[in-house]
């Protein structure tokens, strides 16, 4: 196992996180912070990263905003862990900036905007990388599962899906694992990604279900959030399926392994508590992003909701609950009545 | 839609939860407590089921365990709900006490012993039904699914799948099922039972990750969580399709929904969570149970290996985290030895 010229680009919970199973191998790992990190630099380097709220590795090189070209040059390996919105900005940055191309492994999930056409990230990215290295193959990595970012620092024993391009990419994933990072791959990008991608929405729900109940005389309603669990997994593998993915990427830690993580912890499903508390989605959605806290389901349903329209409008029938989200946060229906109203349709033969 | 006449058997958690949405869809219903039950009968009919911790609905009529003759007389449908320790006594009685079979729907999780084998619940009932009418048809129903009995009798949504042995069943489920009770079925009766008995002990090893972590500086270790969920549902998948049964079975809401409702909450997370926190196991087992508090994956552990063994031997070491399970509590095992051992070899392809 050789040791390899790491870029990480990205320093907010996932870019930094990952700095430690990577540098824990003996890679050589540059973190480059985007025009938005430079506090998070800066804090890094007095040896307290603010949101990990730890220290990152000894090892780590810090490269700022301006830095790009020197944080890529000569990297074997490219990681991207910036928000589904920074993504294109940042990678379109970071292919102007490099002279050879090299993997590229993502950690963004999440949908992109590409002249007014919805895409999954990766055909984003490929459009962006052909336009600037013509024939040349993309060697891609898109990487699903559940991994909460300040866990993974932790060395909380993790488990990762990485959804590969081509199969000579999977001798470098040794360079990446240790024991408490385990690395799981498949070929199924489109379902990696895809998987990857809506659990954010549906652990929205989840997270409704559970504010709906806070203050209830009941304490707790794991029936219904497991009842919601079901439908989405239900509905990621439907409609990934017919996407041109695989069902059982969705039944495995892309899919139903990340759902479980993302909606008992994590930003999505806090964003559903409180809009199930009673919140305005809108609101709660903006004063969560201006603390830095980006709930990326908000976005990812918004554009998600382009994509299938676009690409298989009449699949959209066919997927109740994420229509009943849509409708909670972007038209403003009641929660409480749109998850009852929904429930009670429900039901019936399985076979 | 007509109203039934419904035998409950067993006034413990489920029995008595069960009487809500049976109760109000008009059907007739009546609990009968076992010989264990005395206490919870005489506290119902004052006005307070001491587990629900609430009345129960005012047309339920309760039957003493010395009238279970009356009980069954006449009922149109059965439901078992004790525990499987439970149903073999209870079961061969209520053969008994009934002079013409109806159909039985249960709600007992696990496996049986007969005669030195291990049998699924549904063989080993239909075993003693055979003995006691002969070829008739044994109408059998097992019921899966995330149902908390508490929830249940709070109205809380809930969705419970139905394994039947005969299409003509389908016909009864309008009577059972509410705008919160959600009915699902399917002919996979087998799949249905067992995945209902694993989850309840892979569950204890997700309460174990749980209490692993609670007393440390490390608060949450969601990414554990989802990945030994993870293994269980991809071990469940494997198992059952072997045994006969169906994975898409393990995908929906008789495994991974019972299997999220379970972990999060519930007995076995319970027991679990204590030996994450360095508990012996048996000791554990045996002070919650003297509580009336039957944590299930304990005899499910201990009889599920048996079937497997005696049934499939072969597929025993192609479930790892079973086993690591298994030498936790039956052999003494360290848990974070052996979750950490068995961590470090996961990974790999998933094609």
């Amino acid at each position: 196992m050789k040791a390899l010229t790491v870029a990480v680009l990205g320093a907010g919970y996932m870019g930094s996180a990952i700095t430690f199973p990577l540098s824990e191998n003996g890679n050589r790992v540059r973190l480059w912070g985007t025009w938005l990190d430079d506090d998070l630099l800066d804090a890094s380097k007095k040896g307290f990263h603010p949101k990990l709220k730890k220290r990152l590795p000894e090892s780590v090189r810090f490269f700022y905003a301006d830095a790009l070209k020197e944080a890529v040059e000569g990297a074997d390996v490219v990681f991207v862990a910036v928000t589904s919105e920074g993504f294109i900005p940042v990678f379109t940055k970071y292919l102007q900036a490099c002279s050879e191309p090299c993997a590229v492994f993502t950690l963004t999930k999440g949908f992109v905007e590409l002249e007014g056409r919805i895409t999954r990230i990766s055909e984003g990215a490929l459009s962006f990388f052909t336009e600037r290295f013509g024939n040349r193959d993309l060697q891609w990595v898109s990487i699903g599962g559940p991994v909460k970012a300040v866990e993974l620092s932790d060395r909380v024993p993790t488990a990762t899906m990485f959804g590969f391009s081509s199969r000579e990419l999977i001798q470098l994933f040794s360079c990446f694992s240790t024991p408490y990072y385990r690395i799981y791959w498949s070929e199924d990008v489109q379902g990696v990604e895809l998987s990857s991608a809506l659990k954010n929405v549906y652990a929205i729900v989840i997270g409704i279900a559970d504010g709906l109940y806070r203050d209830s005389s009941i304490e707790y309603c794991h029936n219904f959030k497991a009842f919601l669990f079901n439908q989405a997994i239900r509905e990621m593998a439907f409609l990934i399926e017919k996407c041109g993915g695989k069902r059982e990427t969705v039944f495995d830690l892309a899919g139903l392994g990340d759902l479980h993580a993302t909606a008992a912890s994590g930003r999505n499903g806090i964003f559903g508590r409180r809009i199930g508390e009673g919140g305005n989605p809108q609101d709660i959605y903006y004063e969560m992003q201006r603390s830095g806290e980006v709930a990326e389901g908000y976005s990812t349903l918004k554009l998600g909701r382009r994509y299938i329209k676009q690409n298989h409008s009449a699949l959209l029938e066919k997927l109740p609950l994420f229509n009943v989200i849509y409708r909670i946060i972007f038209s403003g229906h009641n929660c409480r009545d749109e998850l009852n109203g929904l429930v009670a349709q429900f039901g019936g033969n399985s076979l």
